[in-house]
């Protein structure tokens, strides 16, 4: 029997993210940038809007002429014509004049702000009765009220959601360097993996984590670039994995969960260029025969062959190093991801290991429950009934029915 | 000023919903299906995994053979070789016997249970002594148990995630039924707008609400088809919403918020193949002139031209409507978006209308919570600094400090 390993606590794994590159830069249309990652800071060119805007269908007045209009003491104004959308005004307003305006229009000289049309009366072509004043700016978005000139907006490392999309069109910006895609090498290994469109022989098993984890890989933001099932031989994994580092920014070997065959990972990965093992083992459940190593700069990891285990790995301790080589910046919004509940059952769990619990997530009267999914770690199915996971940290010996807990979606 | 429109409750707008048909399906790979919407109900036609395996490295053995063994008082069985990953094992196991055995490989007959590898010692080349008995089924997942043969799996309708992705590839299925993406037509009005790559004159903006809806639309699982700029003209956007619906499942009009635009809007809706207009006025804020129009059998929205107005429409009362055209099963999962806070201040609100508060989401001491975006409705930089919505509904008159909210993520 093999000595157990020295298994590196999961807040030391995530030391290494800064050891590995960023991508590199491409630039492309604000039409398909929706979900993709700014590479360049954003500042305006231009006042946005350019002109003071009625916010309102109306009168654009001077304020001042409206003050102490009210129903029963209204104010009397000339109606000087209209002003068109689009249409730069050329009259400029005096105090006791108004001019029609539409929401959007621009306001014209002398005039700062507007009455509602609901609020004024027009009692023939030219005489405004006016029941309520406006303060000077009512109703009205000045120039550079959104965006000012020279103003920093964006920064790299931001994922562009459509609000940022319709600042950039907004400052005319129609095309952004975002940083690429990472391209995710993945090999399934295993003498019992056969192509899913095999019906499986006695003992043997369709290859699943090439196809769910390309999909993590996917929602992770990445490129998924499959290499194939290779069968437990030193030979043919040492070249697929040269082949594959040449053209990918990192990549997952998934399979063999069986002390033999981690040890064949390792002998390849120590085979390859520059190579060093950073991890052989993380406390955690499921998932502790995780591998990281580092060749040619690029992380390649060793992930449990069970499909549910590499799944919960990926999740927990790959995504974030996409997320790095993808330029996300970490730091901002990652709360929003967590789901509040309260755990609808006690939960065992080991000291010393973290445990990831599948959940299923159930309205009650009594607000949202966290049900764990009974079944064992090896099974797909439980997955599928999962709508997140409950982390339940080293320290903790397990959790008591009705403890509040945030659920990770999955 | 012309008389104020009869509003529709939110509630009943989307009972216009199912009026709407879903739309065709194609047959994809697995490989492009994560996230696309299930438009067949899967079973399995197998057994997964097809035979009983093991989930550890050890030696397979039928279990009463270790009844009583502990520590102290070792049980002794006779090795009866090895089963490689992969094969096929011939030999029948009979009480008393082991066979070397790793983790995902086939049992043997007669075999029942494995011992870990930590819990057993091999003495010589055939005597294994074991210090822990296990129990019929310990570390073994049998036939079956994942998925069983005629299982019922998943839905029409059902969003696939890399779990359901995996399922597919486990029971060898390489091509699914999804639904098309809903194709969407985006047409911006006003003569104020210009071309983003124009340079705005005077009174001028450029058209945001093509870019930040497309996105929308992409993020809501649809493809945005975009019908460029027209000018406030009968023929003009009556030509271009004819040849629009000829080419999209949806039609989506921004622009014209003042009451001479929505007018004219009114018209060229009317004017259509098997028109009726169901909304004109949603109690919501922002975005209380929306207008919802069915032609061709498909809905057509008139939404306002503020971007912000427009977002806030989109995301709550548009989305639905994609979501139901695009297939989705939308009873499953929608409390997954929602994330728990607390209001930082009071926030004041007009009973009768619906109120969508842009809200900053920020760690306390105290919990999540959510910090009412400043600014003017009109502002897309409300939008850039908000992490979500929170909504008020018309029954209540204002949040005080401290309630409890649930945020809808932007």
């Amino acid at each position: 029997m093999k000595d157990f390993f020295n298994v590196t606590p999961l807040e030391k794994v995530f030391e290494y993210i800064r050891m590995f590159p960023v991508v590199a830069v491409e630039a492309i249309s604000i039409e398909t940038a929706t979900e993709r990652i700014l590479a360049q800071d954003i500042s305006s060119d231009e006042d946005v809007p350019g002109f003071s805007r009625s916010t309102m269908d109306g009168y654009a007045v001077y304020a001042a002429s409206t003050f102490g209009a009210s129903e029963g003491n209204p104010a009397y104004l000339t109606i000087d014509g209209a002003i068109s959308m689009g249409e730069n005004p050329t009259a400029t307003i005096v105090p006791g004049q108004a001019i029609r305006i539409s929401t959007g229009g621009m306001l014209p000289q002398g005039a700062d702000s507007v009455v509602m049309m609901e609020y004024a009366t027009e009692i023939d072509e030219t005489t405004l009765e006016i029941y309520k004043s406006v303060a000077p700016g009512g109703n009205v978005i000045t120039k550079g009220e959104d965006v000012q000139k020279s103003q920093s907006l964006l920064s790299a490392g931001t994922k562009l959601r459509p609000q940022e999309i319709g600042l950039l069109a907004a400052l005319g910006i129609e095309q952004v360097d975002v940083y690429k895609k990472p391209m995710v090498g993945i090999i399934s290994t295993g003498d019992e993996i056969v192509p899913i469109r095999n019906t499986p022989g006695p003992a043997q098993v369709r290859d699943i984590n090439s196809y769910s984890i390309s999909s993590q890989v996917v929602q992770a933001g990445g490129m998924p670039l499959s290499f194939g099932i290779i069968k437990d031989n030193y030979d043919a994994l040492a070249e697929t994995c040269r082949r594959a580092l040449q053209k990918t920014d990192m990549l997952i070997i998934s399979g063999g969960s069986s002390v033999g065959t981690r040890d064949l990972t390792i002998e390849v990965l120590e085979s390859l260029n520059d190579a060093k093992i950073l991890v052989h083992g993380i406390p955690i459940s499921p998932g502790k025969p995780t591998i990281l190593a580092r060749a040619d700069k690029k992380p390649i990891w060793g992930l449990p062959g069970h499909v549910t285990s590499a799944m919960v790995v990926f999740d927990r301790v790959v995504r974030p190093f996409i997320a790095h080589a993808a330029g996300i910046n970490t730091e901002s919004k990652q709360h929003g991801r967590l789901i509040s509940a309260k755990i609808s059952r006690n939960v065992a769990s080991t000291q010393g290991r973290t445990d990831f619990i599948r959940v299923r997530l159930k309205q009650s009267d009594d607000g949202l429950l966290a049900e764990p999914v009974l079944g064992k770690s090896g099974l797909i199915n439980t997955m599928l009934q999962a709508d997140g996971l409950v982390e339940v940290d080293m320290n903790t010996e397990g959790l008591d029915k009705g403890t509040d807990v945030s659920v990770i979606p999955l």
